[in-house]
């Protein structure tokens, strides 16, 4: 696999992280998951708009403009006979190597790492536990896509462990934040919901595409705390990111969400929301 | 610089962090700050055991023994000329490589990176605002001493932007939990208090040695909620972690606590836990 690393392509295997790099030291860095159809990163303004927004909430810059990383994705995706089918993006961004101790340097470069990967088609319907492990919204983590991923990977992990695709986790307050890797809707009585950001919610590039979606199918939807027992009582609920688009979650801790298959909200929206930029 | 990675002594500029690292891309780590003074590691099986603890917890484990840990730091100590005077080591701990995704492969090669600096002797004294950026009790992440480090370099962001030295983290009920790198003790009426790791305190080394030398010294002391008020009320105030053992805290947010000096009780802690193993 070749991937692109401050400016250079060059063989994973020979690629290197800088030990200092405080992305590695101390999770400060930011990344994004990018899917590319035939050679072309969907949404790619979206993304790297969302990499701008965070790296700024962080205090620096992606040593490389917009244009200069579509233009290496372009050339990844030809390096690694990646033009046809679907294909994964990661872009990686850390504030870089510095001198010891958590305050950041006053002057920083930035380390950016472009990677790319052949990905299966999404999987029809998912099944997810409710996780032990929790999502703070009051931090900073938790409104970025940042490299602290820990208790997403714990609660993953338990998710995995009990048999199921995906584990929603909880905010502090008891409500559904979002699952592991996804952000999650819920239908009840026609209406849909999904966690606000307030709420714990990562402001998803598919999440945006489906609030949009609904709004022009005149489906009502509301941003806002989504209590457990929401779950239990939808008549549809499906989870959303960049690589499984719209994907019906048909199952949570064991009990079956409306009639086990996609729910014709499900259904138009992720008609809908499949083809948008 | 000469660091251990993997087990190999090699110089840092030619050490190699894998890109595809769970540590580095997702935060999926732990790491221990240790003090070693004229070649000797201070309080190593606490550290040692609290690694392994975090580790375990994770599910993983380090790939290297206590005692090849120990004989490294040796060796690490003398290749960079540490064997006088203070250095600071810093063992991170990840669980390796891994395909994409947040699950943990089944089968994992934890990487182990040791690195040695001087170090400057401990502050006289420090400085502390309370941070906007808070610290969630609730999290995995509060209990280790994970990778995830976003929200502590976000609040020591905020107390250097501030002139201060230190910032106090609120946990999600609005007490203090610790600082960004640090826990934190106050005395109120003769009674020291200490964020219990329930209310977001890190288990701390030096932690465990004040409190145990507290108890020694007949000096009443409780593990409970420390609410921002108790920190204005208080009469001293100090901080604790590896490298700057009890160091007096003698402002927060300006205002002066005590006498703007190292209070009787702190003193005390500062010259008994100093020796301690």
């Amino acid at each position: 696999m070749i991937c692109w690393l401050n400016g250079a392509f060059c063989p994973v295997e020979q690629a290197r992280i800088d030990p200092q790099d405080r992305g590695f030291l101390l999770g400060d860095g930011i990344f994004e998951t990018m899917l590319a159809v035939d050679g072309v990163v969907r949404r790619a303004p979206r993304h790297l708009a969302r990499l701008a927004g965070a790296a700024e909430l962080l205090g620096f810059f992606a040593p490389f403009s917009d244009n200069e990383i579509l233009a290496a994705i372009g050339r990844l995706l030809q390096e690694n006979g990646l033009q046809q089918g679907r294909a994964v993006l990661r872009l990686t961004l850390t504030r870089g190597g510095g001198a010891r101790g958590l305050a950041p340097p006053p002057h920083v470069t930035p380390a950016l790492l472009l990677t790319a990967a052949a990905t299966s088609p999404p999987p029809q319907s998912m099944r997810a536990i409710v996780s032990s492990f929790v999502r703070n919204e009051k931090s900073v983590t938790s409104r970025i896509k940042s490299l602290n991923y820990l208790d997403n990977i714990m609660a993953r992990r338990e998710a995995v462990q009990n048999g199921a695709d995906e584990a929603l986790m909880r905010n502090s307050t008891g409500n559904i934040a979002a699952a592991s890797a996804a952000n999650i809707f819920v239908v009840e009585d026609g209406v849909l919901s999904t966690p606000s950001v307030g709420d714990g919610a990562l402001p998803g590039v598919m999440r945006s595409i489906v609030l949009a979606a609904a709004a022009e199918l005149d489906i009502p939807a509301r941003e806002g705390p989504v209590a457990i027992e929401a779950l239990t009582r939808s008549s549809e609920a499906f989870l959303s990111n960049a690589l499984i688009g719209v994907c019906p979650l048909v199952e949570i801790d064991g009990k079956v969400i409306g009639n086990g298959a996609a729910g014709p909200i499900t259904r138009k929206l992720r008609i809908i929301s499949k083809d948008r930029e």
